[in-house]
């Protein structure tokens, strides 16, 4: 088991969780083949950094590709990858169900997270499969009833008063020292679960563009992550264009990146509907910035509005996201991609998580002794 | 096509929604043999009524069939088929897609359905997909909130004031005349795609027990018609014991089956949590009725409090079920199974469409400061 830091080259024999440097670490690269085998897991068995513990799965993974017809605008072949069809419906329970098959394996009693949505579910979940106590931090702000999402696997929810976006780093300090095991963004295992997206795609389809909602960046890196593997182990002949997504009122990677920075900073009042990527200071930030510019690859932000527009789309396609999800089709209209170009959007999670912000349709109303007007 | 109907034996060569006596008809049993292919469509490509419209699929069924604990208490080994994970979250997107591919071919412009829950979200969901109109019947009682999740995929949400019963009946009659293809709860073509539960558990397992939550009956219905459909072409070696299971407070299957009465009567005053299976007067009762005495089965009917009890047991394992879902382990603790059988407890929805109605955790609340107790 060897990590590095992708930003300052320092290598680990141990899985810790960041870099001395402050970046995040990451698995070198594996080598390995395809198998036959019922999921991800299995068929790519290879390329995980810790034994998947099959036992416990939900059957997270093994997502469906769906066909979209509105790519037909702009002259795209556009596919849906569908993560809404996961254990705890989000691409998060790839990433928690591998870091929690490690956790289990070192012997950790308790595991982390900090998170309102998708993954504070996600995480409170897993741990109750496999047995581990769940500490869920969550901000001082989150409603009841959205945390009775969260709460109803039985993992602990704690409700943090304070400056929440310290959180993340005060929680991985704390839970090595109390022996806490937290899976947070961006955890390497995590990032590791998200490969499995890249290898489903690529057994279906060889896309030209990929569309990735960003906040932290966890999920971008381990989607390039698995693309790249794929390619360096012979697996595909190129590597797709990735596109970081974000949304207007909370995109410091596009920021960074359009205006040449170094390095990613804080984003100041961000304001998005998109409250599932609304991290205004990214911990993988700089991580995928470097990505962008080695690969050359694209950072587009979405107006809220956009968003919405495009939430509604998807809706007529059979699909109900929540706000973060539906950026990648928001941004197929100011990408103005080549003709023809093959291009997976990822859908990373279930409308009905925020069904509050979900826009209505129209509702009439109807005597039962006119209903024939009615459905005329 | 050949339609028969399971009460009086009368046949049809067009695809009626009911026989004249009233009772239900279903489509013959068909012959063939399993294929290789990726989708339980294709698989079992000579089951179907119709050919199922592949192009307009969002990747429904092939659900995950997930080991559990909860069952060592009883001495079984009890597996959840976790139909949750459907593009919307129930499994009606099975037998929504197989009646869509034939309102499509069938030359519809419009369809309908008559629900306020998974099945009006589904049949919203995938007119749009198909390119249909939808008009979805609901109960005048239906929050808003829960409408959202059925009228944001653009279907066309009708709220019908007066006798909600009389709806199925005259949704049925009134489409007919209308041109308005009405995709209820046990219509043929819907039946005909819940056969795929039956053919990828026994995919996976040989089982001796399969528990499922019955209201309409229309569920149960496509269930044992896979099983019977794969034992006649000799695919398996014998047919699992099929459990009805019902919420007491609304149990006309189970009350007319141990009370040994010929016919479903209307149950009074119904009142469950399990609103997902709350039909007092199910349409396919007298059918389902029919198989539980022919092949010797059961019916189990459990409390509101056993199925909350059984909800939250059921979340400790990952799974966040709506109350409905959670009947099938509820009924485990009251049935008394055979050392070391083989279980399926069908968990047929989303938890998150019944969120108000969940059990929620504690959640405790904690200062920044004070971090490092809290996580103790």
């Amino acid at each position: 088991m060897k990590l590095r830091c992708p930003i300052c080259g320092k290598t680990y024999d141990e899985p810790v969780q960041r870099c001395e440097c402050g970046e995040p670490v990451e698995f070198e690269l594996f080598e390995g083949e395809p198998y036959i085998g019922k999921s991800v897991w299995e068929r790519f068995w290879d390329f995980w950094p810790v034994e998947p513990a099959l036992e416990f799965s939900l059957g997270e993974g093994d997502t469906p590709l769906v066909k979209s017809r509105l790519g037909d605008g702009f002259g795209v072949k556009l596919y849906l990858k569908n993560e809404t069809v996961n254990p705890t419906w989000s691409f998060k329970d790839r990433g928690t169900f591998l870091a929690m098959s490690y956790a289990l394996k070192a012997g950790y009693k308790a595991v982390g997270t900090v998170s309102t949505g998708n993954m504070a579910a996600s995480v409170s979940a897993y741990a109750s499969r496999f047995g581990l106590k769940a500490k869920i931090l969550v901000s001082e702000s989150a409603s009841d009833e959205k945390l009775k999402a969260v709460s109803v696997y039985g993992g602990e929810v704690i409700r943090v008063f304070g400056d929440y976006g310290r959180l993340y780093f005060e929680s991985l300090k704390l839970g090595e020292k109390l022996g806490v095991y937290f899976i947070n963004s961006d955890n390497p295992f995590r990032i590791e679960g998200y490969k499995g997206i890249a290898f489903e795609i690529a057994e279906e389809l060889t896309p030209d563009y990929i569309l990735i909602p960003t906040s932290s960046g966890g999920l971008f890196r381990g989607v390039a992550k698995g693309f790249i593997e794929l390619y360096e182990n012979g697996l595909i002949d190129s590597i797709p264009k990735l596109i970081a997504v974000q949304a207007k009122g909370c995109s410091p990677i596009c920021k960074a990146f359009l205006e040449g920075k170094e390095k990613v900073e804080r984003f100041e009042n961000p304001e998005t509907i998109a409250k599932a990527i609304a991290n205004p200071y990214p911990p993988s930030g700089n991580a995928v910035l470097r990505l962008l510019r080695e690969f050359g690859w694209g950072c587009v932000s979405v107006s809220d509005d956009e968003i919405r527009k495009a939430q509604t789309e998807l809706a007529t396609e059979g699909l109900f996201v929540q706000p973060a999800s539906a950026t990648g089709v928001a941004a197929l209209k100011k990408l103005n991609l080549p003709e023809g170009a093959k291009v997976v959007s990822i859908l990373t999670g279930s409308g009905l998580r925020a069904l509050k912000d979900a826009p209505a349709g129209k509702i009439t109303e109807c005597p039962l002794e006119g209903l024939k007007n009615c459905l005329r």
